[in-house]
Parts: structure tokens; C-alpha cells; sequence
């Protein structure tokens, strides 16, 4: 049956679910040029407004995933395993988790992003490594999957790329808040990317793009319904974001954190978060019977570490890069700490350089901020309570006032336990 | 207050009021290319549907008017006074209507288009006249109404610029079928135009871009709205356009029917609506007191129509084209004609050549469909109900395939009295 872009948007505008038809036709033809960017544009609106079913969304899926080449992860003795995050502050899980799964047995392709606004990007993490490279060909991350078991690298370019220029196109139209199109472009990035098995990390709160339980259930829901129309094993935990995952939020100063974790220590949150999506992971390709956490302990996860970056070119005895400028926040009081907003904390972060405004901008790799003290944490007035770290001292007024009113000390009875897990999705 | 492009999207998408500000703004931005097409068609999708109230349509149109110039119509003796059509089978009416409006003591700026799809264009009609010109400049234009009082002609190039690109981006992204746009879309040509006072013929029927009476009185509402805010005296007729208007469809047969109207005969239904609508045109301008039937049954309007071709180069005394081949259609049987669709005679007229299918394409000027028979008339089997004619009789299989079903003949009970205008709003 012909198709034309006009019957495809009116089809959906007016409240009607769009046909496999349809969809595989509108994605082909948009790829192909043959649909314009403005007609694109009105039907992410006619969709934003008017939502895709299940169905719907799957098949979308597919069809961005078919608008590219899917990445061949060969013969692998081991079963394949990746994990996405929809993104918070603070959050380095995929460094410690990636060698921490492999080191169980699995094998993990995890390709990454850049960070954009207030949230961090792995590859930008990594890269504060001396000597590390991002770029990897299809066949030196087959080549490291097997050697290694794990990768952490740029998405190769031919993976969904009608995917890739939606969301250009979503971002400058008012059409990103659609959980169907943000579901189906984290997934179609995955199901290319070759593993058979997924977990999602949904993060929640004020640091998350989703603020609420409610949209972070619908979002997880979305994905795992995605994955599961489309042949992989897939799971979520919906996770608090409200606060800043562990103590660093900045490039460097989260990769020395996530060393502290494979080496056994580290915070407590990162530790409990690393370990419970390393068993999500694990259950999903049938290695329930491996403890993680005894792995971390025992510095399995640490040395596969070292492999991994080694592989890619980074030099793990190389110190850190350290930022020209320190600024520390004291506590205004004496007592607990009742609240520390990870929004805030990531905005501040952000603007001493440790993210970027526009895709073109570059990071800073030692800027960010050092969480001194977490909620429940007793501090003293005069304490440090938080370090600002950048390379642009002209930054901090911007830093300190994004950091107004993002924290308060008050009573034990004010402190409420944080809940970090706050439900699974499978 | 600086504006973004996506602020206003959102503040549409999410269904709250754009404010005026926001208004001028985006139509500017767009007229300038800083919003870019693919924006504007997300907004248009955001405004199809969430709709914009009369004050953010009044603001719309306002904003469209300001994208460029105004026809500056300067020092007439006589008050000026427009009407405009939404488009409908067989409706020559601006050709007896607006010399008849000049006789009777109005200057007639009518400012006109060509047709698209089934309904016909004014501009195509007159030019089935040997040597008549559209193209006038604006000192034309006022030297003629100063002098005759009446002119047809094609509007400028720089009049509401910004709604001629947002009606070529809403034709290809699903966008045209929202009551705001098509009104103010509507009005802001005619603002740009100069006259102070409006009259609109909304139509209504399968031949008419609103199907039933509630779409053509949103719209008719809507309009009259947008005029009356913009400080122009607007009223609307709500009519018939469930059968074609007059026995004529195509451009030199509908200019010969015009010239029998003019001339103190014609069809009864093209009579009754050109001085119903003459009236309401001479109500706004204060002419109530002179009787437009009888202005036209003494040779009043016909004189005026004469001087107002020939000033635009048009040879009254040259006989019309003729089409090089005709095909009638018989009654099937004896009876009462009880329905004629307008829909199907205009499709009909349209594939033997009177129609356009792309704005590049030229139109057969002696093309149509004459109907010999209108419902009511009583027709006896193997009378001739129809008359096609082109220049290019390979057309006429499909233009009888258009007619399949198309009219019905039965007995007198089952023909109900057409109601030609069905409202006025104002």
C-alpha cells in the first residue's frame, strides 16, 4: 500500500494507532529524506499529544533499529549483558558495574554518550584517564569482549541513525517529554547494539529527567515492554535520584570514586546500587549463583578494571587530573544533615565546568563538586559541607547561587532514611 | 522578555495560552528564519491540537499582517468593503457581486486567488476573458476603484508574506484543519488589504471545506471575531454548498452565467445569494437604503462590470472559449431531480480540466460541468442532466466515475426545498 507522510501525522493526530505499516514506511522514509524534517516534527508533536500504545512503540523501535546496521558481537563464549541509566547526578555505576559483571562471567558492551546539561556522560568520565580512548572499531570491541569481557566505548555511528536525528530534531521542536519516543530511542541504541539481555537503571527525583514514581514507572514499564517485543531480556529498578549518588559529581573526581569502589570501599550507596544492578544483570543471563558483592570485596571486579582501561589505552598509575581552583562550602549550623537536592548539586557542577551546553562544548575533567557530607551525616557548623573544584575560579559565583538553598542542617527526627531502590520493573 | 521557540511550543503543547508577546514573537522569528519550518510545523501541530482562543487568534492574525506590507487603498470618496468566500462548486458570486456593490455606491477591493482541488478560483474564472490581466500594481488598484469603483485582481506578493509560508508548511505536515489557522490564515489577507469592512460566505456542504453546520459556524465565528478585534466591520452568511451554486461549474461557463446574472436573469439561487450578500456588504458600509435587486435588474451592475473588465484589459465583446468536446449525461429516468452533490460535479469538473492538482499547473478555461437540471426541476428519461466539457475527452471516463452516485432523481415527495443561507453571524 502507498503511504504518504501527511496520512501518517493526520492518522495519528486524530487520536488513531498507527499501523506496523505505517510506522516501518514513516522511519524508512524519513531516513531516505523522503519525509522532511517539519513533517517528522509534526507528527513527534501528534504523538507527544496523543501517545503510542505498546504496539506502537515496539514496532518503532524496530523500525529506528532497522534505519542502521545492528553491531555483530560474533561468537562469544560468554552471554552478553548491558545496563543503561537514564541518566542523575553523581552517577558512575557504569564504571565500577561494567568490570564488576564481567569479572562474573558475563560479557559487557556498554556504549555510551557525552553528557549534556547537568548530567554527567561515561565517556567524558573516562576520558580524564591519561591516554584513554573512546573510539573503538566493531571489531576491537569483538576483540576486547572476548579478552576482556568488558567495554566501555562511543556508540559506533551507523547504529539507529534515524534515531540520532530524531532526537536532534525532537530537542529544537519541543518533542523530547514523550515516554514512548524517549523509550523507544534509549531501546533502538540498545537492541543495536547486539546483547541479548538488558537492565535499566530509571532514575527518580529532582536530579532524573523523570521527577516522579509515577512517570518513572510508566518510562520503565515502556522499556521493558520494548525490549521484550523485540527479543531481549530485559528488566528495571527505579531508583532515587533525589540526591547525588555517592560523594563526587564531576568527571575525575567520579572516577577515583568508582577506583575506591572496585578496591572495596567507596560510599555506601554506590556500593549497594553497583551490586543490586550487577544482580539484575547476572539473574538475566542466568549467573544467579555468582555474589557480586563478594567479588567486589575480593578485588576481582578492580583488576578486570585495569584490563579494561589498559585495552582502550588508558594508563591506570597515571594521576588524575586536579582542578586549579578549590572553593569549600561550610556547614551554616551544627546538627544533621536533613537534605542535599541533586539537581541542584548537578546545575553547580555543570557550571564549574564539569558539563557541557552544547554538544560542540568540551569538559573540564577535574571540575565538580565533592560531596563532604551526605543526608543523615552530623556535621558541625564551620565543617566543610561541600568542595566546588574548577579550572575557571570566575565560575563559582554561578556555581554557589545554582547551590542556594539546595541543602539544610537541622534534627536526627528531620533526617528520614533514603530509600535507593525504590522498585523493580521485569 | 527574550523568547526561545521551544518556550513557545511547550507553553502551546501543554495547553496554555500564548500571550501576546509570545504571539509576536514567534511570527516574527518566523518570518525572519529564526524559527526554523520544523519548529513552526511542532507549533502548528501544538495549536491544531489545543486549539488557540479568539484573543490568541486575533493576536495571531494581527501578527501575520505585520509580517509585511498593507495595501494602502488612500484617499477614496466612497467607503471600501470586501467579501470573501471559503470556497465552494459553481461559486462565481464575486463576479456579479462586486461590480453590483460598486454600482451601488461601495468601492470593491476584491483581492482574489486561483483555485486548488475541486472548488475553482476567482483569478482562473476571469481569465477565460480574451486579454484580461490579474497582476495589477497597488497604484492600479487604487486608480481603478477610484474610478469604477471595482476591482478584481491578484493580491500582492507582500501582503501577510509570513501566512503564505505557514499555509505551504501546514499543507504538507497534516496542520491545515484547525479553526484558528484557517481563520486567521483568512483574515490576515484581508486585513493586509485595507478595507474597513468584510463580508464572509461561509460555506457548508459536501462541495465546502466544512462539512456541517457546527464547523462552519465555529468558523464563521471565529472570523467574524478576528475582524471585529482588528477593528475591521465583519459579518458572515453561513450558506448551502451541498449542491452546486448556479447551473455552471468551470471558469468560462460560470463567466457567461455571471454575465445572464448581471444582465437581470440567471439561475435563482446565484441571484438570491448575490444580492443577499450585496446587502449585507452595504449594511456595514451604510448604504442600507439602496435596493442592490433592483440596482441589478436595471443595468446598473452590468455597466460596472463592463467598465471594470476593460480597465483590467479584458475584451467583453470576445466570445468566451468553448470546449472541444461534450458528453451529456442523461436523466436514468422520468421524475423529480432530488440531489445533485456538489462534491462530485466539483471533482467532476476538475479531472475534465477546470481544476488544478499542483499550483504549477494550468487550467482548461472552457472546462466543467453544466447542469441542466437542478434539484426540484422535473426531468423526463434520456433528458440531458448534465453536460461535460474539455478540450481532452480522455478525461471524461474519470470525471464519469466522479459522477457515479451523484444524483438521484425520484418523486416530488422525496425532493425536500433547499435552503441557501442558513445563518448569519455577526
Amino acid at each position: 500500500m502507498a503511504h504518504s507522510a501527511i496520512d501518517v501525522i493526520r492518522a495519528k493526530r486524530d487520536g488513531g494507532r498507527l499501523t506496523p505499516d505505517q510506522i516501518d514506511w514513516v522511519v524508512d522514509a524519513y531516513t531516505r529524506g523522503e519525509v522532511a524534517e517539519e513533517q517528522m516534527s509534526a507528527l513527534a508533536m501528534a504523538i507527544l499529544l496523543r501517545g503510542m500504545d505498546a504496539a506502537e512503540t515496539a514496532r518503532w523501535t524496530a523500525a529506528m533499529v532497522a534505519s542502521g546496521g545492528t553491531l555483530d558481537l560474533g561468537e562469544l563464549s560468554r552471554p552478553t549483558v548491558d545496563k543503561h541509566s537514564t541518566g542523575g547526578v553523581g552517577d558512575k555505576i557504569t564504571l565500577p558495574l561494567t568490570p564488576l559483571v564481567a569479572a562474573c562471567g558475563a560479557a559487557v558492551p556498554q556504549l555510551s554518550g557525552r553528557g549534556l546539561g547537568h548530567t554527567g556522560g561515561t565517556l567524558d568520565k573516562l576520558e580524564s584517564i591519561p591516554g584513554w580512548r573512546a573510539h573503538l572499531s566493531a571489531e576491537r570491541i569483538r576483540e576486547q569482549l572476548a579478552d576482556v569481557g568488558a567495554v566501555v566505548c562511543a556508540a559506533t555511528e551507523d547504529l539507529a541513525p534515524a534515531d540520532r536525528r530524531l532526537y536532534a530534531l525532537r530537542d529544537v521542536t519541543g518533542t523530547v517529554e514523550s515516554v514512548p519516543l524517549i523509550a523507544s530511542s534509549i531501546m533502538s541504541k540498545k537492541i543495536a547494539e547486539g546483547v541479548r539481555c538488558l537492565v535499566l537503571d530509571v532514575k527518580c527525583g529532582s536530579g532524573a529527567f523523570m521527577k516522579d514514581p509515577a512517570q518513572a514507572r510508566e518510562l520503565a514499564t515502556a522499556l521493558v515492554g520494548i525490549g521484550a517485543a523485540n527479543g531481549l531480556r530485559t528488566s528495571a529498578l527505579i531508583t532515587d535520584m533525589s540526591v547525588p549518588l555517592g560523594n563526587a559529581v564531576g568527571n575525575a573526581l567520579e572516577v577515583a570514586e568508582s577506583v575506591e569502589v572496585l578496591r572495596g570501599g567507596g560510599p555506601a550507596d554506590v556500593v549497594e546500587l553497583t551490586v543490586a544492578l550487577a544482580r539484575e544483570m547476572l539473574a538475566l543471563v542466568g549467573l544467579s549463583d555468582v555474589d557480586p558483592a563478594e567479588v567486589l570485596s575480593t578485588g576481582g571486579a578492580y583488576e578486570t578494571w585495569e584490563r579494561m582501561i589498559r585495552a582502550q589505552g588508558g594508563d591506570v598509575d597515571a594521576p588524575l587530573p586536579v582542578a586549579a581552583h578549590r572553593e569549600v562550602v561550610p556547614a551554616p549550623e551544627s546538627g544533621v544533615l536533613t537534605s542535599l537536592d541533586a539537581y541542584a548539586v548537578g546545575i553547580a557542577a555543570w557550571r564549574l565546568g564539569a558539563g557541557r551546553s552544547r554538544k560542540e562544548d568540551s569538559v573540564q575533567h577535574a571540575a565538580g563538586v565533592l560531596c563532604r557530607a551526605k543526608p543523615g551525616d552530623e556535621v558541625s557548623a564551620g565543617d566543610p559541607l561541600l568542595e566546588l573544584h574548577t579550572d575557571t575560579p570566575e565560575a563559582v559565583p554561578a556555581a554557589l547561587e545554582a547551590l542556594e538553598g539546595a541543602f539544610s542542617v537541622g534534627s536526627r527526627e528531620e533526617s528520614a532514611p533514603r530509600r535507593l531502590i525504590l522498585e523493580a520493573v521485569r
